[in-house]
């Protein structure tokens, strides 16, 4: 089987381990009865660990019960980035397995509902877990809102990211964070109204910045060139750039400009939010073909 | 000039400091040169403080700059219930004296942003307080939602509930408030989706609990009896339930025979959400008209 699930940022700011945006990169992971494990890869995370380490060959022979299987998974989503990437291949591996839940075994595995929430509903979400159980809801977003994604050439393990986070924390930055967060879900609902403001925050950003420096320069440079709002995409160090239709090629060109000033080796992609969510079978295979037929048309524009 | 602005529940569980709702009880406060100040009251709060301390009075008498007043204030809202009565009263107060910015003046005055900010613009808003300034969001609202709110008979003033919570919390908590907040934001934009957990909350509620001890039990009957979600309404005491179209009655008799059997005095309240807000001049005069008629015809059914 082949399944399909695509990107995500998530916390925006205020959002902390709840919100989490769905972004058109995706990871495809193909699941086919073999006579003995094999493993193979492309793209983004090719070749790191094509073996029974891979996450996508954990979840497949967890889903499946055993490991007489042939895993192919193609990337687009760079890895430990902040753009969910792990969350997104345990939704694909499980989903490719024949799991019933995707959802629950990505939650579990790889301990972000709110990743895996956004590659398996699309969209944005808001999830968190209740006694064991990932619980989803979509929220309204803006058509128009295009974003413009900075990702540095360096990675920055969640795990360091979150043990930089203190145990205890002032009540008036919770306060903090739960009236961004309003202002946010109304500004990504409708870009009009999402100012600077609503992706300010006060639980994990500040703390996570003595690992990656740059960051508050580049945020700036995001707002600076245009973008309505710009934060932290998951736990770094992409950063999210959120804009307007008219705003987002003056921001990617701050983005790149920013990158450069900055001294920081990296790429600026121009996402738009995924709608889809998780694709499985027949569909994930036309959803391919579309992506194969665009590359082949940007790479030789006369053929 | 004539003004009236409606009543609201602060909070609603996770969105502490942050989300409010306004309701259809309003108070109507009326402000008329005079040779020197005369302040009256009817319904809610009446003659308690007849005099310049008046709330009514301190705001007109700021927004007018002098206090050759005369100012006649009408309440349906309970005082120190949780309902925003000052809020709404501040902001009825400002629009009657001439202020071109009520929100600003009662925010101010009151202390509650929020609160305020549901009387100025009514449904259902998330409002924060940035540099000074109130910054207000509309989030959607279904139309079909009813509330149905336990009022005790007792007061409950905002400052103790406010110094019964710690200055420092777990960070865990604030994440909690966090996730719930979506789930309830997308609840009250669609009640199908509206489900007890969306009201969960580890900032606020439980450190109230011991100034009234039977809210917990309450907010279950609300909840046993059909209400899709309930919560303190601002610091209480006052409980909110939202309910479903099919929901409500069921959850109104539930919330009579539980305030009987834990023996607490009080009423209960069956509201629509109000979504005028704040109503001046001419407009304010025929929504009293309306009230008016209304409660004619409902005392006498026969005329």
């Amino acid at each position: 089987m082949l399944a399909s699930a695509p990107a995500s940022s998530a916390n925006l700011g205020p959002g902390f381990d709840a919100l989490a945006l769905a972004l058109d990169r995706s990871i495809e992971v193909e699941v086919e009865p073999a006579s003995h494990l094999i493993v193979r890869s492309e793209g983004e995370g090719a070749g790191l660990s094509d073996n029974a380490s891979h996450l996508a060959a954990k979840v497949a022979i967890e889903v499946a019960g055993h490991d007489r299987l042939a895993i192919t998974v193609r990337s687009e989503i760079p890895v430990a980035r902040g753009l969910g990437s792990s969350a997104a291949l345990a939704v694909a591996a499980a989903a490719a397995a024949g799991s019933p839940d995707p959802l629950a075994v990505a939650a579990r595995v790889d301990g972000h509902p709110e990743n895996a929430a956004a590659s398996v509903v699309g969209g944005l979400v808001s999830a968190c877990t209740i006694r064991g159980q990932v619980h989803v809801v979509r929220l309204g977003l803006d058509d128009e809102l295009e974003f413009v994604l900075i990702v540095p050439e360096r990675t920055l393990p969640t795990k360091s990211a979150r043990q930089a986070l203190p145990a205890q924390i002032d009540r008036e930055d919770a306060i903090f964070n739960i009236g961004r967060m309003g202002m946010l879900v109304a500004g990504l609902a409708d870009h009009r109204f999402l100012t600077h403001e609503a992706t300010e925050d006060r639980l994990h950003q500040a703390y996570r910045t003595p690992l990656f420096p740059e960051a508050p320069s580049l945020l700036a440079a995001l707002e600076d060139g245009g973008a309505r709002a710009a934060c932290w995409s998951g736990a770094g160090p992409s950063l999210l750039g959120m804009c307007g239709p008219d705003e987002v090629e003056r921001v990617e060109r701050a983005a790149r400009d920013a990158l450069e000033s900055e001294g920081v080796p990296g790429q600026v992609l121009r996402l738009q939010a995924d709608r889809r969510g998780l694709v499985v079978g027949e569909a994930a295979r036309n959803l391919r073909r579309g992506r194969v037929d665009r590359s082949a048309g940007r790479s030789n524009p006369a053929s």
